[in-house]
């Protein structure tokens, strides 16, 4: 009678610590054993010359979210969780979203309803848009406690923003209730002045979005949120740091001694200002906010990981087609840029860019790819030791890695329901073959096995982080 | 016949550069040679032993200025320019301002009206509350030709604030014009949310002023407004920093290369929170905003003017009286801080109060305080080399300075109409005897002798600061 | 049958980066197997209730280290390694010295010698005091490739010295070699300095032994060496950083790219200069080089632990007895500072201090805590993966540890063979029970159960940061 | 009866705070009088759309001086002198030499001897190369009182290059005298190893004498003799910092308070490591102590003179001549880097490229130039106000200035006795047309006029500077 339900033979496994040689026990979905020589299992994978890693967590995604205006996410739950797995990510943290007006409780009942069919495990951000004394004294502290632990605010965008005094109540409550907030920190009036004076300008390319949007922007925006979390003294996440200046706030907000955490995304590493001014209207592609900057930038970026200031990357998959009513090119390929949805999309690609990039380039060690990928999100996230690690206990959510394999990523390779994506062509070392959600396997030999609806909703604890 | 108007004789001449023995000749109001032996004057004036100083510049005075609501400041020009003279104080920048939906060419016409009464002579700051597109490009443009190169911008106080979208406007407006904008720079939401967090529970004296604007308070102002003024490629006065923090953003400002300037005030470098937590009411005396900080900020300060970061130091005179229906006193002794009128005078004590701590303690030498008190502010706000210094050509305006008397200052020491000086019983060493404005004694022996009236009204030009 | 030789039951497994409820099955002294229901152990263990670490690695440890002059190492291998065992410490890296003028190899061949008779693992440093042409090019690539991989430089102290000159020989033959350089850094000639004016004057006190070396002696160096690294471009560990000014040099040269890494002492986070001043001569006591700084000192360096610019803590255990004739009151009671021996014993302390200042207070999580105690040096000095954490394949160096034992520290609970220990009275919360090295018990219930001569010279590789 | 000796007319007086239309009088080769409409002078100049600005202190030159070796310095003070006053500089600072074991004293006298030829007056910095007791204890404090107020260590070059053990008693001598430090600032053995190694790879090329020497070299010495000033608490002038990791070391220690004062020169500003690597043995003419950097180097300087943290810009003229037998080609077209003598000249051209590069371009404005090139360093070296300005009092040395003349600059511009100079070629905008020494034409109309004999000795006052 076999020991186990699944016994991955022989592999690497790695933690954000350690790297060593062991079988894995899966039994009941959840990593029972570590050891060599473990006893049979139902089903066997070998895992010979791979590397087994915790699957990724990928703690900003925009999956099947309904946007204000006439653009569509071109994911569904279905779709979306298909590419993250095909990409190693096992689990996804994405937005329950708040109408201005209306109820964040219901728009996670409706949210919930759509991640039902999910292939992979997910949790929701709850954005506030309205946060109204009725939603903080009442509907947030219900949420909490069915474990919707993280609140993410926007200080720009005309549809989403809150002003700072909203800022300071969320903030405020997070803290009664532990809560982490997550921000979107762009100096809005600075971006609108800017457009402004472009549009009257005529500049309106593609590459002109990232001129109404420069680092200073950005700058300014982290430094005021982290001055406001030291005034109340409550953690917070900034969200997709760019470049040297911002990074540069992070650091000296922790050295300060606060709680400020803070992740990059995937397109900050290897893409840039210039991606926004290739031929014809093909810069759209790489329009996102905040705007792709320069590889100083890039460098000034992988410091800041090797050394901890930036602790986690995620995708900020935001999936716009180019194509179609809702894509980038609905206005024509000669709308100004405040006509070009933003988002790009990076699911799949995330992982396999961060090994090839980090951990074959020499840029970072194994373990603190485990880390940024999965490890940090987890403790941060209050799914730790849960999620983002192999351990006696935790859930089996897995990559089977292939550390040699060599991709050149295409639309074809990524799996999502987009019509495109900005790595076309972009080539890596390293690539997950198998891809395991609680024990069962999501993706298989670059297939999607997975079936809609094998995801499961994620209550998170408080974040862990001191 | 004589050969000069008014000759100094055997003092001391100091400038922002250098320290020399020589008469001044005066003819006109005007210096119109420097030498030793001059010819003879009309008038002769013995400086034996007596350092002849530029008399001061104070850029930042609040002198029969309306205010909203019900407080009324204490001076008229005729009693506040007595008091900025009998300090050694020649010239004053005001603030004429701009009530919202009204105009700032009103207010600059009262505001001239009022002035008329002045002994010394004065500018004006446009306070702008409202700046509407016709404001900025209607009625700024004539003011500027006019002499007013300098505005002024509140980014808190319920009454004056403006949006950060309004203070782009106001920046962008002076880049056209080659005006410098003054900022008064707190978050003024955090401030609301301390406020409302201390009286909910009953922290209400006079010391919890402090505890609502904290230093984070202001120095993330500070960095947002020198990060507009880097989008904007635009100069800036960074008004009342008061403590280390804040004083290190204006010095990473100015390392980025920006225009980016500031004042600190008297307050700041000699009173602290613990003044505030006096016994009784007495800490009313002690509200101003920013809050006096702590001695280890004091210096921070110094060590920002010793290295040149902190340019010129104001009074920030805003002389709200203890008693009487609009003194700090109004609501009763226990009235809550929210409800104690703002400010502090200081017009009289500020070079009396820098000379001492500064040069006599040694933190500083004699033409860096020239500059601190006059020759910066005069370059800043395009009054030099027609103010600010003792060379050929420039106005007589002169401290004829006694650097050994000792005095203890009183309210009668300082001879302005308010009814106290929060530096009461404050012992400094040196102190003007003679303060010449264009020539003619204002203050002699100490006492006021100049009529009201003799003063001038400054049309300035662009800052020459490179 | 039983399936292992023993099973630590029912524990709670903290590795670097993780902390999870789990048995661990060890078999020929390593770990073999995790997961809940192991099989049988031949012997078994209750951890019900307990954290089981890895063993702690202490990378900086003098003992029966021969010193030059009069003074003798209080501990011999058999004492020493005991007294690390009774506080959780598995493996210690001490220093086989170059006699000037004679061979490392001797050295080292003498050395391994000694450790003989170690109940714990270990290896050594290779202290280079003389590094002529033909040690560089001929002993030390021969010791490197037998595991000895990491040199010890002082630039300090008269018999130990070398030169800047002869520094950069050392690093550069470390780069040829894969080594690691440690060094000791003050600045030699300030030290002199200081010391001859503080004898000149009469101030001879214990206390006086930190006024000849205050922090900028220490900053000083540490800048010089991580320049030399820079130059060189070859990596350094910097040994006990002892303050905020140091640690903010290492930071820099961190920022700046540069694999520069950092250890401070248990010394430099719980004693301060103040203890030098005991009465009488109990300040000789607290004389260590660096000596003890501030609070604010301690603080800046938990802040810098946290951060990660500090990686590790060691002990620095340098046993001086204080009666006797190695003592360090041999020269009397009224000896000047110069004649004290430095040093102070702390292997036995290191990891219940850090314990219970920083996980139990809060400063630190436990994954930190293993990280600086073990996993780090581990990474640092080329044991990883084979010491340093708990994983599948590790030696089985173990610390059973109860977190929540009150423990008083006195002579009697630290057991090593010194007379006195500086950290008297001193309360800690938490404390080892039971320490095995490869499997083995070496302490048991607090009892010193291993035998001299069980530890093993460990071979090492390569460090593997990036 | 005229009422001077000379009055300069009509130009416009600059000061290093002040600009202002003025005559100036000049009697006994002082200025007498400042004013509009003078009395005659016994000669008059017109000074119509001319500046009219303080004659230039370079407070870092060589010239006459032996050097160990076979080198000469090509210029006497005759030619040196002349070369001077043709770009408007009035006193020079150079060196009189110890020879090891020898006396102090004996160079001085030398070294006056040689002076006695120079046409402007003169000052000397006294090196130490040999601080033996007897000469720190009984040389100096008489040399100091005869007006010798600062010495000159050398921390590289193997003949006169003391040991930190050496400095700090030169520090602890300058302390207690009164005198300042000028210290050349490089790690000696870093240089020496890069350069065996670079020796020994084959790389000789003038350019490899940059590979020497990079950056760091000069950055770790700063910091060290700013760690030095720091622990005696005494002020320092480091030489020659040649770019922005220096300058920022120099920040630093005046942000911690200290008085560590800093000089660049002309070629750190104007050329670079490139123009080492010119065609053929072109570069050879570049090689000098630091090595000329980059252009993000020279903008960093220009940075700092803006911001105030470098105040004074010297020549560090060494004229040695690149054809003969003591040329920079004696030992062939090939020789290694090492067999170039080091130094270039600059006296002629630092005034005018300073003026040309800061006023014209932008850069700095006109008081600030002034006091680079002459007030500060007046106010360091004892000479104010005596020297440095313009102001009743002081000595007449004055540099008419045309600054709208375009001069392209050659060796013929120049004027002085070596044989190239590196600017050849370099257009400027400003030049002096007539240089006063104390009222005493030296160069007239370009033309040097003055006779060698001219000028006088200075004896010197202690720093003023706070
Ligand atoms: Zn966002
Ligand atoms: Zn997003
Ligand atoms: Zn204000
Ligand atoms: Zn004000
Ligand atoms: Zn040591
Ligand atoms: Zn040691
Ligand atoms: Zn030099
Ligand atoms: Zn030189």
């Amino acid at each position: 009678m076999p020991e186990f339900d699944l016994v991955i033979r022989n592999g690497t496994v790695a933690t954000a610590s350690d790297v060593f040689g062991s079988d894995v026990g899966i039994t009941g979905g959840q990593v029972v054993a570590l050891g060599r020589g473990l006893g049979a299992g139902a089903k066997e994978i070998d895992a010979t010359g791979r590397l087994v890693l915790p699957g990724g967590i990928d703690s900003h995604t925009h999956i099947e979210e309904p946007r204000g205006g006439p653009t569509v996410n071109a994911d569904s739950f279905a779709s979306g969780s298909a590419s993250a797995a095909v990409g190693g990510t096992t689990t996804v943290i994405g937005f329950a979203r708040q109408e201005r007006g209306g109820s964040i409780a219901q728009g996670v009942a409706e949210h919930l309803e759509r991640a039902r069919h999910s292939r992979i495990d997910y949790g929701f951000h709850l954005i506030l848009t309205d946060p109204r004394p009725e939603i903080l004294e009442e509907e947030l502290p219900r949420l909490v406690e069915q474990g919707h632990r993280s609140f993410k605010i926007f200080l720009t965008y005309a549809g989403a923003r809150i002003t700072d005094d909203q800022a300071l109540e969320v903030l405020a409550a997070a803290r009664r209730l532990g809560a982490l907030t997550c921000i979107h920190a762009e100096h809005h009036e600075l971006i609108e002045f800017h457009t402004r004076a472009l549009l009257k300008a005529g500049l309106t390319a593609p590459k002109h979005h990232a001129w109404a949007k420069p680092m200073v922007v950005e700058r300014e925006c982290v430094h005021r949120v982290c001055a406001m979390a030291e005034a109340l003294d409550v953690p917070i996440q900034v969200f997709h740091v760019s470049g040297g200046e911002s990074a540069e706030e992070i650091e000296r907000a922790q050295r300060r001694g606060l709680k400020v955490w803070a992740e990059t995304c995937t397109q900050y590493l290897v893409l840039t200002a210039e991606d926004l001014d290739r031929p014809g209207f093909e810069g759209a592609k790489y329009v996102c906010s905040p705007a792709p900057r320069s590889r100083a930038d890039q460098a000034a970026l992988w410091e800041m990981i090797r050394r901890g200031v930036i602790g986690n990357i995620t995708s900020d998959h935001a999936p716009t087609r180019y194509a179609g009513p809702d894509g980038k090119s609905a206005f024509g390929e000669d709308a100004p840029f405040t006509r070009i949805p933003n988002g790009v999309p990076g699911l799949a690609v995330r992982m396999p860019v961060l090994f090839s990039e980090g951990v074959v380039k020499g840029r970072i060690d194994l373990p603190t790819f485990v880390s940024i990928t999965a490890t940090h999100a987890a403790k941060l996230f209050g799914l730790h030791p849960r999620k983002g690690t192999i351990a006696v206990g935790s859930d089996a959510d897995i990559a089977i890695w292939d550390p040699a394999k060599r991709v050149t990523i295409t639309q074809a390779v990524v799996q999502d329901a987009n019509d495109h994506t900005p790595y076309e062509g972009f080539e890596v070392t390293g690539w997950p073959e198998t891809t395991l959600v609680r024990g069962v396997p999501v993706v298989e030999g670059g297939r999607v096995v997975g079936a809609p609806g094998h995801g499961r909703f994620l209550p998170r604890g408080p974040y862990e982080m001191i």
